[in-house]
């Protein structure tokens, strides 16, 4: 079936903007906060099909998102592998045990991931039964690059240390991790496709802390690897696949050449400017500064918003077909719904003109 | 006199490539945690002459530095103009009160810059009396829009809301800001090439959030209000003056424009890349990731040292010049001091080929 992400995302130009919004599941949303309290602890919300269902679908219900996105984390992936998990206040995701030699590798069990993660295809099953047809639902993971960030530092990081000790001094084991964390990262992919994802995103969030030469080597390596295996899996199927590079905006030309389907952009970069340098047919998806959303008036989202759209139109020959609208990062929990919601139908009317 | 800092600078290829290092007085040296538990705070260390004089003069006794950098922050700017400052253990500056409206900017008082910052020049008086005459001083400010990020969130920010608030919703108030930081900042400078510098640095230290638009509109003008003021103050002396806004990689071609004579890079870009962009005259520093100082083994120490120098004269035809050998970023706490006595020396051994 045709749908308005569909056909932005292969260049199809039916006048018409889609729009979904990083996170858009989440805590911004009074709905969000009621059943997040009703499970306890954030990692039993995703456990929770029929609850991480309804999570997944409350945007839908609110706002005329023209894609929903599953409601998980990034980190049920080390999870499944027997690494630990906390979620603590104000904090966010704390291994028990972080990753600090090869040895620690060696024992990380990718040999359950399609066991363990059970849940997330269950919850995909369900959503895809309660989504409208036409409502494509994204799956996701962390590139592996990301996750291993997590996995060395234990927790979100400021200089990025131990990753970067393993980067420049312990290189070898670091191609150790990434290599075992792409073959699950693959699994657990194809496994949401057999589940009956329509579309798949990789969030390298953190992929921009490194330099050129070591993002080649040690990220974007392993998301072409990803990349090329699902494209294989997924061959005579229409499933796009994302990639989002957080600070990546100095490599787009790297990032089209392994070729997803779209590329995602932070906030960083005019959008006219990367279709510039994207030359080659990849939907480019983006790229609203997300604390507009939280802390900017009705005037600012109005600007920033037509900015976007009038910016990649000129570069695309007064085209808007292969732009899907996003924000740059994931949404602040600061976001006030009623700022979406206009968000999301300007966005429709506005890509109309 | 001519050195080796400026004949890099004004493009005179002398064979030999410069080195300084962002923060290379500071906390990795054990010498400076003798003198800063002597001087109590670390404002009392960056206001007292003479140990903030021997402080700076430092790192040049243990390593062949080609500058020195007066040691002090950028927060006593608005320390200066009335707002008052707690420096607490593990989390860096913080400000007693924050800006928080437009009432709070009219308060500020930039007419005691050059009294109550006296102490500064003092300090660039002693130390250029103590250099040896080839060691050239660099003084600096933080860029208007960096300060305004600190006294609007009051300390490190993780998600800048505050600052974007003002962006995105009161940017009438952040502009009186911006020009009451510029207009202070301004006196300072000139007020330390009247004591002796020998080089400005403007540190743009969170540029980088921005959206290129905004950017342009609430940091780089203000930032070209600065060097204009000050090119036209030190008109027939080669004062360089040296630009960097952490994150900015996307934006060269814009902070060319206003014609700094060096833009500093951060490691997020390939030096050559950036020779490129940047097609008119003007020097380079960087760009080395200082995290392999504080983690990285001496085989990737060199290596990437090499890849700097290398991609650099690639992209410069054969030619070294232009080039100032610095870090991406200030120096990281863990540095070992043996890694930078072997960069300093490498960096100048490996230039000469």
């Amino acid at each position: 079936m045709r749908n308005p992400l569909f056909d932005a995302i292969y260049f199809n130009n039916n006048g018409y903007t889609p729009i979904w919004l990083m996170r858009q599941a989440g805590r911004y949303l009074p709905e969000y906060r009621q059943l997040r309290a009703k499970a306890g602890s954030f990692l039993s919300l995703c456990k929770n099909v029929e609850l991480a269902t309804a999570v997944t679908l409350q945007p839908l219900q609110r706002f005329s998102l023209d894609a929903a996105i599953m409601f998980s984390d990034i980190l049920v992936v080390p999870e499944a592998m027997g690494l630990e998990l906390d979620f603590i206040a104000n904090e966010g995701p704390v291994f028990k045990q972080r990753i600090t030699n090869l040895n620690d590798v060696v024992k990380l069990d990718n040999s359950q991931i399609e066991v363990k993660l059970d849940y997330v295809f269950q919850l995909i099953k369900s959503c895809k039964q309660q989504l409208k047809p036409n409502i494509p639902l994204i799956g996701f993971s962390g590139s592996p690059f990301t996750l291993a960030c997590y996995m060395l530092e234990g927790r979100s990081s400021k200089d990025y240390l131990e990753v970067k000790r393993w980067v420049y001094s312990n290189s070898m084991a670091l191609e150790q991790l990434l290599l075992k964390l792409s073959d699950a990262i693959i699994t657990y992919l194809k496994k949401q496709v057999d589940a009956g994802v329509d579309a798949l995103m990789l969030f390298d969030s953190w992929g921009g802390v490194l330099t050129p030469s070591a993002y080649q080597e040690y990220s974007l390596k392993y998301i072409n690897k990803i990349v090329s295996a699902l494209k294989q899996y997924t061959l005579g199927k229409n499933l796009p696949l994302i990639v989002f590079t957080k600070g990546g905006s100095n490599w787009l030309q790297q990032i089209a050449q392994i070729q997803p389907d779209v590329i995602g952009l932070d906030w960083t970069i005019d959008i006219g400017v990367a279709r510039k340098i994207i030359t080659n047919k990849i939907a480019l998806q983006g790229n609203l500064d997300p604390m507009i959303l939280a802390v900017g008036d009705r005037a600012s989202l109005k600007r920033e918003a037509m900015q976007i759209i009038d910016n990649y139109k000129l570069a695309n020959n007064g085209d808007i077909s292969g732009l899907v609208f996003n924000l740059g990062h994931g949404i602040n929990i600061n976001t006030k719904p009623d700022n979406v919601a206009y968000l999301v139908d300007f966005i429709h009317e506005y890509s109309k003109q």
